[in-house]
Formats: structure tokens, sequence, C-alpha cells
């Protein structure tokens, strides 16, 4: 079964990528690698689940926004590469988790990222992690993924 | 026009690239990548534009900040290198902004840097992009650069 | 003289390499890349040394969890090729640092697992480096380690 097809049996739809609003650019691929430009929980346009996670949101919208930020790297993936084929994997994934002070759940609220990539991914799911705990993100989000895949060049 | 006759035509200087002051290295070349190391607002060893933006400097200034960061990362790619010709492009770039609480234009303030980037390295700036807002960074910089970027092997 | 010779003769022992406990890998190879999660001062899956470097930790104690998670990092690399006769070289260490509000000393805590590199890989321990001062981390952890190594492919 395709990426595409399972994304369509989990009901899932990706959002249109966000495109770079400066000189940068939403993906740079070179050398087998493809860099992401940091994702965060927006819908076409429109930020998600903004605040922290532990005061303004609860894990559980954490979560969702941890997934809709996941959505916006697959969005990106499959806009560079024109779909899934040309993904070998996920390398790395850098969670950045807005989060009230003391509250240490980072790793929670990033599994629902992680087990979307592997719901949609499968093999090509594998990656090395790290959580981190800012106070705050740009626009207020609650979540940032950085993340770098490897690709069959 | 070469990278070096653009600097000049801008009237721009590179600083002299800060030395490793601990058992690291101020660049990595390995298989294709240059990792660069960690750069902030110095000149010439001295630290600029210290504070959080919102809140002890202006967004202005911390543009003019992020610019110097991003003369300190040409600077390395230049010792690194011997120049600019082996570069291919930059890859990844990683803008950590020191932000007062509630502040949230990152963005804004790390596109004085890609600027720079596309004004001086033309076709060879693009870069995926992350912005960060901790609430302070070492030795109270106002930014940070975490640069890779692709170079000829 | 090995690496496993040098550990031996400096009285270090590699912890148990932290398995992941999501979907996600402690590390990932790919291209002559090997990709490390995020290492935290974990001793056989104890937390040690938590807190804020500058409030509940003095800088000594810092540079222990320094320490302590670049043994983490090195049992990961341990763990992934079987020894260290495949690793080329560290390319990137970013060193974020669980700080006090005005604690800028992040760079001299970071040196300790720098200096844990060179004492035991010596020619292959030069990475480019950052630090960064979060005022939390996941867990109350003091230290964080996200590490990139070559390796021969």
């Amino acid at each position: 079964m395709s990426v595409e097809q399972r994304l369509a049996r989990l009901g899932l739809q990706l959002p249109k990528p966000p495109l770079p609003v400066g000189k940068y650019r939403a993906t740079v691929s070179n050398g087998g690698l493809l860099f992401i430009s940091g994702q965060l929980p927006l819908f076409n346009g429109e930020l998600r689940y903004p605040g922290r996670v532990g005061a303004e949101l609860s894990e559980a919208l954490g979560g969702e926004a941890a997934r809709l930020a996941a959505l916006n790297v697959l969005a990106q993936i499959n806009a560079a590469l024109s779909g899934f084929d040309r993904l070998q994997c996920l390398v790395r994934v850098d969670g950045h988790i807005s989060s009230a002070p003391g509250w240490t759940g980072q790793a929670r609220v990033l599994d629902y990222a992680s087990d979307l990539f592997s719901e949609v991914l499968q093999g090509k799911a594998g990656h090395a992690r790290a959580a981190f705990a800012p106070p705050q993100l740009p626009l207020n989000a609650s979540i940032e993924l950085v993340v770098t895949a490897a690709i069959a060049s």
C-alpha cells in the first residue's frame, strides 16, 4: 500500500505545504538529504492550537498540534519529491514544544508526531529524535518540528 | 561577479572568523557537508547587540545582530574553504533569537540574515530555515545562527 | 590505543545506551552519517543531576551532567556501530543546557562534554558546536546533547 493510500485509509488529508515567506526555501535537497524548514501546526495558512502545553493547552491538544505539524512535514516532502517514492526514511526529528514552567511531558506530546509518521510512512518513518521545552515559539505556536530526511538521489 | 566582489560592492567586510575556545572546531567538513559552529553577533571578538529582542533591543537592532551573525557565518565558510568557490549552497539555517516574553516576530529578525545571504551568495543562498524564541542565549547574545552548507567534495 | 582501551585507562564505563521509548530510533545511519537521538544525563535509566545550572546545580555539577550525557552519546555510537572502528568523527554537537535566568556560562559546561570526547576519541572527536540556554528541558534534565557523526559507509 502506498503512502497516499495509507493517508486515505487513515482519513488524513495533507494540508497545503506552507510557502516560505522570506528569502529561504521550504525544503532543500542535496547529496541524498532533504532539509525541511521548521513546520508549525498550520492548516492552509492558519495557525492552530496556539499557546503553551501545560498552560493554555492540554497534553491532548498539544498532541493534536504535533500531528498537524507532522502532516505539514509530510506535505513538504510530498511537494519536494512529487510524492513519497523517492523518500528513503526520516533521519532526524527535532521537536520543540512550547511548555509551561515545570511541565516536563514533552516526549509524550512528540510521540503523537512519531506515531503519525509511523502509521503513514511505516518502514520509512524511523528517525532519531530530540525533544525540547522552550517557553515560547514564533507566532505563539505550540510546537515546531525540524526534520531531515534521506532521499534516493 | 564573485562573492568577494559582491561583498565589496555592498560595502560589507567579513569579521575575523571566531576561533574555537575549547576542544571543538569552528567548522567540520565531511562527505559534501560543511557543519558550522553556532555563530553569534561578534565583531572581531567583541559581542555586539546583547540582550533580548522585544525588551532590551528593538527589532531593527535585532536585525543588525542577525546580519552580523550572518557575516560571521560567511567568514567561517571563507576560512574553511579558502573562499566561496567550493560552496554549493547553504542547506539549513537555524536562527535562535533571544526574545522577550510574548514577542513573536522572530521570523522578521531572521529575515535580515536570510536577506544578507541572498544578497551576497545569490544562487548559493537557498536554505531551509527554522526560527526559535529562547528567553536567553550564551553570553547574553541576541541571536545565534547554526548553519550547515553543501560543498563540492 | 583503541577507544575501548582509552575508556578503560580513563576509568570510564559506558552506560547502557537508552532505548527509544516511542516510535523512533536511538540512532539512524544513512549515507555516511549517524544521527543520534538527544542524550540526557541518564545512568542505566535513571536521570542524574536534574535542574538548572546556575540555580539548583553548580557549574561543576552541570559539567558532570555534560560528561554523563557525552558518555551516553558514546554508548549509542558503540551500540549502533558495534564499536568505534567505523566512526570517522563527530561532526556536530548541539548542547542545550538548562539555565537559570541571567546565567551565561553555557560554553564552560559544554566544554566538559567536548573535553571528554577529545580524551576518548582523540582524532575522531572534532566537532562543530553550538550551545543553548533554555530555561528547562524534558524530564527536568540539566543538559541534552544532540550529536551527528560521520561514519565509514
